[in-house]
């Protein structure tokens, strides 16, 4: 039997534990899972065979240098900070690692002694990033090897509520954690190149600076920029090209609706609030407004934003009882982000029977014997129910099969990587497929911006 | 001879210098001026007798330890975050300290020591922070000694352009640190309380949020609101006050027009620009603006910002030559606010005949006997010329007097303190007369937001 620890027991680690548990058997593996909660872990695999649960913090140093000597590979599923005293051991105890966060800094430093080792540490191998690295990196790799030069690359992906499960005015609902969602966007302008010309957003103007894409089947979507598109030109090595640009997915109208509140200040987490706790939530609304001892709380949010009376974007917020002055916040010395956090969620908390949805969608532009051409490629995945989430699924199934590729010596260059080798990607996206989990591609006209010439 | 050493030679000095200079004679004093550049230091003795000029590094440990052991009272007029090694070695070596800087906390850690030792070290006594302590405590004392209970206080200061120097359509050239200026309000949002609602205003908002003043025989000004007041209840003493705003001061319309740089991205100082160096300043503003391949870099700039065919707010931008694709940048891996910073100086910066001016206004609320009463004080001063500005002129006497004052005993209470206590304030606001910086108070009807009852 070859043993897999598996640290941190989340509620993205389902699918990467029933993959490994599913192929024990013929795999000869057992599987260890390992959380600070082993009541957490055990849940994970009541009544299987070849898994066992342990407590396991990741703090306590002679507990985890145990969990990891005992192991043939060891996937850290933990928050990303947490990842690099787990690698650590690794690296001493001469055990490959793999995770689904970006590289740090500290993880990459330990690039030489784990090639010296001969170890594989793969990094960014769930969803986005993962299947994003992995799906962009096979179009890229065949258009260069069918001699075509990358002109634009842009790369879409988003997190939303299954149409079947879409209930709200806002066509959202938290399926992965909330606190990303309400602090998406911040610590820093988003960049990124279009025609060769560099475009910076600030913060505030991200979520005004949408683009609408249209996915078959699946209908009209926006996206706004992530943050820093430009390092990914040396990345995925295309360090010539004249647009790179990469969003994150929301259904049409939100992202107009949830600027209301990075204007308003609801959004920021750098200082707390005095008594909030015993405020409403109408009076957290009113915090962001300009003082008056006679308007109303309603008149002066739509004045302040300029929300005209018959604008539909307002019941959006009606929804969220944000005028409401008898639900009290509740929360002690809370930030606004945080109080923004709980009233949320709320309203947007998947239900029992809801169904998440994954989207991707990517649009290569490039030149190919004189003439431009373009292909889209767009990935649309359903959860199964509450525990095999989209979410669960793509993050956890490419880490699963990673793990067992590298345990089997399929994937062996050595060293602390991301899967954009063909080595990583070919296998993981083929054997993807027979979950599900499939890109549909289509050649379209060349659309870029400016077929003709680049101006400003 | 006492001798007063003096770091820093900057443009602040001054006045600082000068008095101490004209008071030499009388005072037995003999003032030494210490600064990285000796040439600086001896350009503010010239041919003046008492006073000498050394090259003083203060990272330089055993320079800066000689020169403070020589000194029987030092004045730090460093940036802020260099006094701490100076105020070290005044602890050690048993000598009292002046700063015109916000008590940080590693100055306030040393309280305990400064008082073992009985010496006094004063800071924030320059204008802002300074003479608005010092002015308001002075009314607000005075309020509580006639048995008036203070309801309001809002306090306002700006460093502006006097009107004869008021050639530009921002009303507006940089009198001080240009840097800071175009930094201003950034760092977290700004807080306040009115009529006991607090308040928070996001950076993107803060310069749309502006309140207008109106001062006798200097016209109208607005004011947008200072990070932190909230602070100043307790500093002040006021820890149950209704309403505690403080606010920068600019000339009608500045505000306005400042806050486009704020939407666009401009002022942002957490990242470089590639190529910077080549780029026009036309190249800079169509960074922010999005990409289209035929039109205009004005009319993207227009139709993002909202500004009206006729709206006069255009003319500032193209004064400032924003929009011409010669005039090139000409700094390496700029951060936007540092390129805004040069595009600026091009215009604001003051001319040799130019003169600066500060504003202060402050709005005291009180109840006394029943009735609502309200102090407005107000003091306006422009400078002499380019060496005696009104900022130095309002930064450095007061810094000179509180030096003098402490060496001379009148002011005696120990630790590390800022001007609150009659003590300090009484005796300096009124040698401040002599030198023409004078409040005109007046009484004038209850304003405060709501006389009838507080509501949100």
């Amino acid at each position: 039997m070859r043993n897999i620890l598996i640290i941190g027991a989340g509620r993205s680690s389902s699918s990467l534990i029933k993959y490994l548990i599913d192929k024990s058997e013929e795999e000869s593996l057992h599987i260890t899972i390992g959380d600070v909660s082993v009541e957490n872990a055990l849940s994970k695999i009541e009544g299987q065979q070849n898994a066992s649960a342990i407590k396991l913090d990741v703090f306590d140093k002679t507990d985890r240098e145990e969990a990891i000597k005992n192991a043939d590979i060891v996937v850290s599923m933990l928050p990303a900070r947490f990842h690099i005293e787990v690698a650590k051991d690794c690296v001493r105890f001469g055990k490959s690692m793999v995770t689904a966060s970006y590289i740090s800094k500290e993880m990459k430093a330990l690039n030489d002694e784990v090639v010296a080792k001969g170890l594989v540490f793969m990094n960014e191998i769930g969803l986005d990033p993962g299947i994003d690295h992995m799906s962009a990196m096979q179009v890229i790799d065949r258009i260069k090897e069918e001699e075509g030069k990358m002109l634009l690359f842009e790369s879409f992906c988003g997190g939303l509520v299954a149409p079947e499960s879409d209930t709200n005015l806002w066509n959202y609902k938290f399926t992965w954690n909330p606190r990303n969602v309400v602090l998406a966007g911040q610590g820093g302008a988003s960049m990124f190149i279009q025609e060769g010309t560099y475009k910076y957003i600030p913060y505030h103007k991200l979520f005004r600076r949408t683009e609408f894409l249209t996915i078959n089947g699946s209908g009209r979507f926006e996206a706004y920029a992530n943050r820093d598109s430009l390092k990914y030109r040396s990345i995925y090595g295309l360090e010539d090209i004249q647009t790179m640009y990469r969003g994150t997915i929301r259904r049409v109208g939100f992202s107009r609706a949830w600027n209301v509140f990075v204007q308003l200040g609801m959004t920021d987490d750098s200082y707390t609030i005095e008594d909030s706790e015993n405020m409403s939530y109408r009076d957290f609304t009113n915090l962001f407004l300009a003082y008056s001892p006679s308007d109303s709380v309603e008149l002066k949010f739509r004045s302040y934003l300029k929300i005209d009376q018959d604008d539909l974007m307002w019941d959006k917020f009606s929804e969220l009882d944000l005028f409401n002055a008898k639900k009290k916040v509740g929360l002690k010395n809370a930030t606004p982000a945080q109080i923004l956090q709980k009233i949320l969620m709320d309203s947007w908390m998947l239900k029992s029977e809801d169904k998440d949805m994954i989207v991707m969608h990517h649009i290569f532009g490039y030149l190919q014997k004189g003439e431009k051409k373009q292909i889209e490629s767009s990935m649309v995945i359903k959860g199964d129910d509450q525990v095999y989430t989209a979410m669960a699924k793509t993050v956890g199934l490419p880490v699963a099969m990673a793990t067992l590729k590298i345990l089997n010596g399929d994937i062996t260059t050595p060293g602390v990587q991301l899967p954009i080798k063909k080595e990583v990607y070919e296998p993981i996206l083929k054997e993807l497929e027979e979950y599900g989990i499939t890109f549909v591609e289509k050649e379209v006209p060349y659309l870029g911006y400016n077929p003709d010439s680049v101006k400003g």
